[in-house]
């Protein structure tokens, strides 16, 4: 079983995608990151996260057991690599969703995973949704549009396209993809 | 000739190292970034970086022209393919300097680079480097070493490390480990 990777540009929904296959495709199993973050309300340790001190996290970079890790505004934030491999092995269908620079880093690690795309039904609503609260100024706004058109641009790097136009179309369009080798 | 990639915890002084580099060892080819960012005071259009806008980084994403790329603070950043290919293929020793994320990205398109770590004297004096100014708050200074902490333990990812403890020396150090074969 290969591992399938999800990444896309930043507000196409991943996050919406990846919770509409746990609901509704329990065999997949979903990675679950680990972060130095504090939990937010609503979080449960292992379920969203795997909520670690620095100490930890320190140890597990040290010991090479994250298959890739990054800092996001001061907290780090990582993927372990035991208990997907652990599925993997098993012939789980596995799913791991990652921002651009992750995924890039998962190459290097998982050569032969898939790579896949989410893209956004159209140019112009990656901007309805990145715009969408309309209260930032107009230079947050055009660093915001610069970054998506470099960020859908990344397309080219991926082995499949799945269109997040409808989470359930897109969620069932991302697991048969899983389905085939 | 293979590609040595010098990375390391912010802080550490990669970017005062490679300069000494460049003045002492004109044999060493140093890859140029590119850069949407706009150029400051005293910095020359394909010296310090290439100064491109977003539709030309765009373009060279899309066409698989960067060795890997990454935003920072609103801005990208990308390694040119081409030229390092070119100069790698006349038996030129190349030299990439970049953060520990895209130092990831870089061995998943080059497996075979060496990648080296430099590192600080010791945790006291990347402290002391980190905190020097001053002026920050306890918080931001806090975030700062911890991520400093998890920074160094990435040495464990990298081939070789030289310690930063004289700037001519490291540069020595790393010249001579790019010899080596």
């Amino acid at each position: 079983m290969r591992l399938t990777v999800l990444s896309g540009p930043s507000g196409v929904g991943k996050g919406t995608v990846v919770a509409e296959v746990r609901r509704r495709h329990p065999e997949v199993w979903v990675s679950v990151s680990c972060t130095t973050r504090a939990p937010r309300l609503g979080e449960t340790d292992g379920v969203e996260y795997h909520f670690v001190d620095v100490e930890e996290f320190t140890l597990m970079v040290k010991k090479g057991e994250l298959l890739e890790h990054a800092m996001f505004a001061g907290h780090a934030y990582g993927t372990p690599r035991a208990p997907l491999e652990a599925r993997l092995a098993e012939g789980v269908p596995c799913l791991l969703e990652i921002e651009l620079q992750g995924a890039r880093q998962v190459r290097a690690g998982v050569p032969d995973a898939r790579f896949v795309f989410l893209a956004p039904p159209s140019w112009e609503e990656l901007v309805r949704r990145l715009t969408g609260r309309g209260t930032e100024s107009p230079e947050v706004i055009g660093r915001r549009l610069d970054r998506a058109r470099i960020e859908l641009a990344a397309e080219s790097e991926f082995d499949a396209v799945v269109v997040n136009d409808d989470v359930t179309r897109a969620a069932a369009r991302l697991v048969s993809l899983m389905d085939t080798d």
